[in-house]
């Protein structure tokens, strides 16, 4: 569980509640207003979106409240291990190894080299399969990132609407101004929600699937690293220092530690 | 036919009448205004845009709510199965199956193998007519991305228009202020278009022709990939695994079970 | 003549006069406004964009209404025509040819290979000369986006400039309030006239002086194409399908149409 | 200490202050806006920022006012003595040198060539290195250029509840007019709150690790074509005046001075 | 001098003056919200600026207004005179003639090729300097349009400040309806003075920059051209026809024009 994505939105909410007053949160329960910005920006979602993305949407949903899943410093260890492995053992040793390996893109990987596939094509096609994940992967935050942007218009267009229905039967001289500021308040709940809804919900959510993301590639790319270097033969000790390499110094630092 | 287009495009209008509320729907009829805003952004449409977008509008359309066309699980099984045919008949005998083939990108290519042209002749020309193909689509997407950019403009332009003639006119003291209401309601009428076709059709539009976009260049580039490895004599098994790795774990998963 | 550009620019213009109503079309007319907008946009651009494009203006206003000029289909045949004659009579029969190709661009291509030069080299030359005019022309387009950007930003200081000097003279309790509505209306009108502008004259001039890039660039790197298989001595007809590779569906199938 | 960032970020307030008047400075303190503007800023900020972030926010306030670190100057001196090092007493005499060495980058890089692993292997983990502290460094900026476009957008939110708020009790007629001033006085205080915090604080602070990163990266990318240099035996002279080459005029002037 | 920078500027500003109208100027001219938006603005740019940039606003200011400096005419001249020497008397000739050439980066160039420095090494040492002059020049203009951007932000504080302070004392029963025309003047003016300073001052003179900028990359790309061929001995004629395809028509037509 990744606390901090669950706890930034629940207290984003919370300190909204908190500026309303608890006294006054039945003025911004507005269902018809609702229905407008959330239901509008859902309905031209689906028109635009490709169907895989609206399928992927729960399991979008896992991944930016589910934790951190790919940790640089696991992938490491376990490349360095295979490494030493086919050091002692030689190349085929790691098939049976392979089948221990959770990760399917590193267990693919190891397998393209037991098969002894030339070396340029074993990067090519790892490197072909990165590009197209990353590819699908920023499909998705564009999903989020576009309802981000069209929850607050679709939030304009519901206030547009109370503003001329208000404006159409207004009547100032037959002292119908006494309802204005009911109804400019109803008209102004949709922008409020449009503004929320993209600010505390898709915009965190697009930013955190980016993060995961980011995790995600580099881990990849230490494997795509790792398992040519395995294939040529490289020491070990060396690999490890290559792969260190692609990390932070906090991280390098954190590493250092445990390792002691 | 793409159900979801449609239903979005058509939901995404129902909520909004729901919004404005069915007794009040002739509050946001004005041919006027509707002329100024949808008139004004197709005026400057035609002024700006290439004679061969303009005519190849009703084939966008057609495409936006079409369905899906490029099926990759499709090619994979077409591009596999010709391997085969290469390998137990050779490269010639692909001439003969290029007569049933209805994708014209595929068929060409096919023929370039037969006709035994240099691998790398055979790259760079399908690679090009891939490039100036995106080039083309994406001056499709911008066209519908400008209209829904400039529609929002007309809105405001036509905003202003009713604002000045309402103010030069207004005599407050008068006892004029109770024509500002209904005035600036129809005002406001086009902004409210300009906003609502921008993100109700406009929007959807061109993100529905980039995922169209995206799904046809996707098989293309396994047209590529897989004719290449054709011409290079590669196991039609190997090839298959090739195409497999552009797909999304999903798809994967969507084929594994449809082999079995 | 290109009736689509003028056509657009005269209907935009129309449909807004339509909907200020001709009768109070009077309140729209402000010298001092137009001043302040269209005096102002231009001071700036006058003052940040280079001299050359300050005196390429007219050229500009010329490609922008005058129609389709890069057309492939004749550059097709053109090239085509070249690498017969090529084929038949030799490179060198080419200098001939020359002489009465007006595109300056193909003339000078023409001449290099009948210099005999290095095919690298001329590439090279070629692909320099066409990113130059990449360059060139991009910063032309931009001095028309610039322009469309700076006008209502012109608009808005004279909106301001109005509204300050209308405050500050208000004396509501005096009585003042009449005349808020006309003065506003005077204010407003900036913001209508850098929003008209904008939208109706300098975007459509940039996006079709793109169109016109876009063609040109296409013609030309036909040319390029063409020029390098005539030197390296390739069958016309291959050549030719080459070509055809650059072009949209819509236009291959014309081109088969009055090949016919 | 960076006089430059604290001096502007207190002159900033201190402006603001003078232009608010300190009478009138009681207007602006309202705990509950800041609660929700910058509260619900960092509530979204954790919620979809990557956890490393986080956790490096005091190193980068501090690298915000800390100062310049990275003088392309003290590199090039010293590249340069390690040059003549190697010229004099061999590649491995460096080893030696090393140690003394506090750029935990140009200390690695010496122990790279004092190890003898080949120059395209040296290049190639350098620039990978340096690739991904670019990555790693745009997400810091991001970061905060991401608080700062979220900061306005709460301070709008906040703005619309006030808003809501008053205009639901408002009763014109009834003589509730008296307090829409300090109502909606109130409301805009989360718009001004969030105005000033991006601009005063988030936009500098993200603009000067910008600044701090691009002179990070200048001399990193020194130390890589300096070592390279080193390895290849290169004349420390011919050293000197290729990283000299990376300077401003302005800074190469400095140089020429200080060698006086 | 630029005369169409200034003239610009100032033309700029004296159309603001009159659509303000002399008499009014006054209303216009408020010491505090002059020192809160551009004092402001100037805080936030010392703040996130490097040293550097500050320090060369003087020189960037002697740019803006300074005229033409890099003519490719001149430099194709001097290049090609340069080409005709080392063909006649050989490259070690050229050392005298460096010594009158008052460009720096030529200077440096034609020294390298007499010192017979290996002609790759040439080449990446000038265009690896030519990318940090590019860079560097980058980040001076994005300076200007930072300011540009950040201006109309301190316009908007400004005039939040004035509203706030305005509306918490309003008490419109009470007969304070008097006082707002005058208050709000007072406020708006900060976001005039922002939208007048970033459109009418900063977004100038960033163009310029911009514009003088692509002037010397042309002309210091041309002398990488120029260089790189008299060192590798080509024809002075050739050279000339090569640098010459880098101008546009215009240029062409003009040089021819002056050959005569």
């Amino acid at each position: 569980m990744d606390i901090a994505t669950i706890l930034g939105i629940i207290s984003g909410f919370g300190l909204i509640v908190f500026g309303i007053g608890f006294g006054k949160l039945g003025n911004f329960i507005d269902p018809q207003s609702l229905a407008i910005t959330i239901g509008g920006t859902l309905a031209v979602m689906v028109a635009g979106a490709p169907g895989e993305i609206l399928k992927a949407i729960p399991k979008h949903m896992k991944i930016a409240i589910g934790g951190k899943k790919y940790d640089p410093k696991f992938y490491i260890e376990l490349i360095v291990d295979l490494a030493q492995s086919a050091r002692k053992n030689g190349l085929l040793s790691l098939e049976a190894r392979a089948e221990e390996i959770e990760d399917v893109f590193l267990k693919d990987s190891v397998l393209l080299i037991v098969d002894a596939i030339d070396s340029d094509k074993v990067k090519q096609l790892m490197e072909e399969e990165l590009n197209y994940l990353d590819e699908r992967h920023a499909r998705a935050f564009g999903f989020y990132e576009l309802a981000a942007g069209t929850c607050p218009a679709f939030g304009m267009i519901g206030t547009l609407i109370g503003l001329v229905n208000m404006l159409k039967g207004l009547n100032i001289e037959g002292g119908g101004a006494g309802d204005i500021g009911p109804a400019m308040s109803t008209a102004l709940i949709t922008t409020f929600y449009g503004s929320l809804f993209a600010n505390v919900v898709f915009f965190p959510i697009a930013n955190k699937l980016k993060v995961r993301h980011a995790e995600e590639m580099l881990c990849k790319q230490m494997i795509v690293e790792g398992i040519l270097s395995i294939q040529s033969g490289e020491n070990p000790k060396f690999i490890k220092e290559k792969l260190i390499s692609y990390l932070s110094e906090a991280e390098k630092a954190d590493l250092a530690e445990s390792a002691q």
